[in-house]
């Protein structure tokens, strides 16, 4: 038996097999092409020849491949050998996903924990690489230890869902701030401005930005959406058309900040033209559910 | 004569007059509805009978109206009372009317400067409150005390375009921002995560991304977008799709985020599939110019 086996050895699990060697552990690895265990079997690690025999070999499994139907095909063979295992999948996928899998988990006799990575494979195994957890608590806590070898373990609950759903949120949030940052170098760099030289009043300003968010966050869970400053949609709205209009004259495409635009045009239209920011959340949802639970606060 | 008059006591425009008039200068003012003079005439400001009488009133004529259309109607009548004055104008607008109204001014003898308020109103008078300028350096540094009443001052150069620039660029970065939180938290809240306590993670996760903007800034500068992590924009291109199908699933529109999606398919279509996410600011370029300039680097 060894301590943990990596099924995957793509760049991400190949980082996780290789923290898991350095923190001490012994581990058995599994990928589709053999090759690439090759570095790691030289680092001390054990290669399996096949992918039930590597399941065998340990009661933690961790799997990292490439989306939730590559999981299924791989561990065809040894689906079986599940039985009494911890099953940790850390490949991207939604919350549907994930409660699809720890069902499927359930009826092989699996512990099943789903993880979201925060973190590109050269951060894995330090403390900046947040993992999130949600599925089998006593899974978590058993192979704690060893799951903290691969960065900062944050368990959110036993809803499998819940470690994609929070992963998702977070990736799509910084896809926002990039798509804003992406506008704004483009837009000081069409006036030969350096980045580098409009950098610290950028990140200045974001900061004071993210302090607003606690204010957004209260606005958003009690449904209180009243505008107590005087930059309500409506005036947003109106100066939005500025942005367009300049960012077009200084030849950079609109295309990252108009959705923005139309989604304040919409807000303003369905008669939140003098509500605060946080309000727009109710505008891109698409369930008459949520309106529930906004509604029972 | 008194130290500053003020055109406009829009919401913006009576906070400025306020700010003045409670760091001890004398202040003039004028606005085409008379009544919302009235408060400040109480603390001790005079109305002007006409903006031709407010602006002979003072050196200093700081403008904060709706747009800059407005400006130039409403100075229509005092245009011949400019000469020897130093107009600052403190209305939204982009680089182009910025720099169009730099020559009007010029052309009736007034020394220009430019300014972006990035605050709201009842920030203003408070260290908080970030006002860029830029145009006339001397008047720049003739009025910095008064200027220094309304917030913290930062002068960006000679070009009067320099402050609306920089105003704009850190608007829609925040816009851009608020995008990503707006999404993140309707995700979250589909599964009745409170935003409350999804914020902590949200606030870490993006300070995180935020230190990963001086490296996307030296891309930008170099031009060298050869990614060295394994993040390139195929990869991340082929994980969107899982964001949007998760979002629609969790009953979230996608229409905040699906530009960025949409702009990643097209960088990967261009070539740019094995660059950094730093190299999308190219993507949104349409002005060949801008070509010249990175090559020159
Ligand atoms: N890289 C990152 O920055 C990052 C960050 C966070 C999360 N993730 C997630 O981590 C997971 C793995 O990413 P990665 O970067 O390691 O991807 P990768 O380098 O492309 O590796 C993909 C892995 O999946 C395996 N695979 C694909 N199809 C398979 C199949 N049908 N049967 C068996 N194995 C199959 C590959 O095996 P072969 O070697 O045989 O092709 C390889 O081990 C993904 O879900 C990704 O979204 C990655
Ligand atoms: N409020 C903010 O949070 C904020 C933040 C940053 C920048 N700004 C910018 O500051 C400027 C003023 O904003 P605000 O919030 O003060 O707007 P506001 O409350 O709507 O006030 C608009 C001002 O413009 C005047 N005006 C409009 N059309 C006019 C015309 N044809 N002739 C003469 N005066 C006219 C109005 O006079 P009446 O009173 O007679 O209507 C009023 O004084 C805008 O460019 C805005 O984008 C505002």
């Amino acid at each position: 038996m060894s301590d943990v086996s990596v099924i995957g050895l793509g760049a991400m699990g190949s980082a996780l097999a290789a923290a898991l060697l350095k923190s001490g552990l012994s581990v058995t690895l599994w990928n589709r092409s053999p090759a690439k265990a090759e570095a790691l079997v030289a680092k001390g690690a054990v290669a399996a020849a096949s992918v039930k025999d590597a399941v065998e070999a340990s009661k933690l499994v961790v799997a990292c491949l490439l989306v939730y139907d590559t999981v299924y095909e791989a561990f065809e063979p040894a689906k079986d050998a599940l039985a009494g295992r911890t099953l940790v999948n850390l490949t991207n996928g939604t919350p549907a996903q994930a409660r699809e899998m720890a069902q499927w988990a359930a009826t092989r006799g699996a512990d099943y924990l789903d993880g979201g990575i925060m973190a590109v494979p050269p951060m894995i195994g330090q403390a900046e690489a947040l993992i999130l957890y949600s599925g089998a608590h006593a899974a978590f806590e058993a192979h704690g230890k060893t799951l903290g070898a691969l960065g900062a373990a944050k368990y959110l609950g036993d809803d499998a869902g819940l470690a994609p759903l929070h992963d998702i949120a977070l990736l799509t949030a910084m896809y926002g701030l990039f798509s804003g940052v992406t506008h704004a170098f483009a837009l000081t760099g069409s006036e030969t401005v350096p980045a580098e030289k409009f950098l610290p009043m950028l990140t200045n300003w974001l900061g004071a930005v993210m302090t607003w968010l606690p204010d957004m966050a209260r606005r958003i869970d009690s449904g209180d959406y009243r505008s107590d400053v005087v930059s309500n949609l409506e005036m947003q709205a109106a100066s939005f058309d500025n942005f367009i209009a300049a960012s077009e004259g200084q030849g950079v495409s609109s295309e990252l900040i108009a959705p923005m635009f139309q989604l304040l045009k919409k807000a303003v239209a369905a008669g939140y033209g003098d509500a605060d920011q946080a309000s727009l959340v109710e505008m891109i949802r698409t369930r008459p559910q949520v309106e529930r639970q906004r509604a029972g606060g």
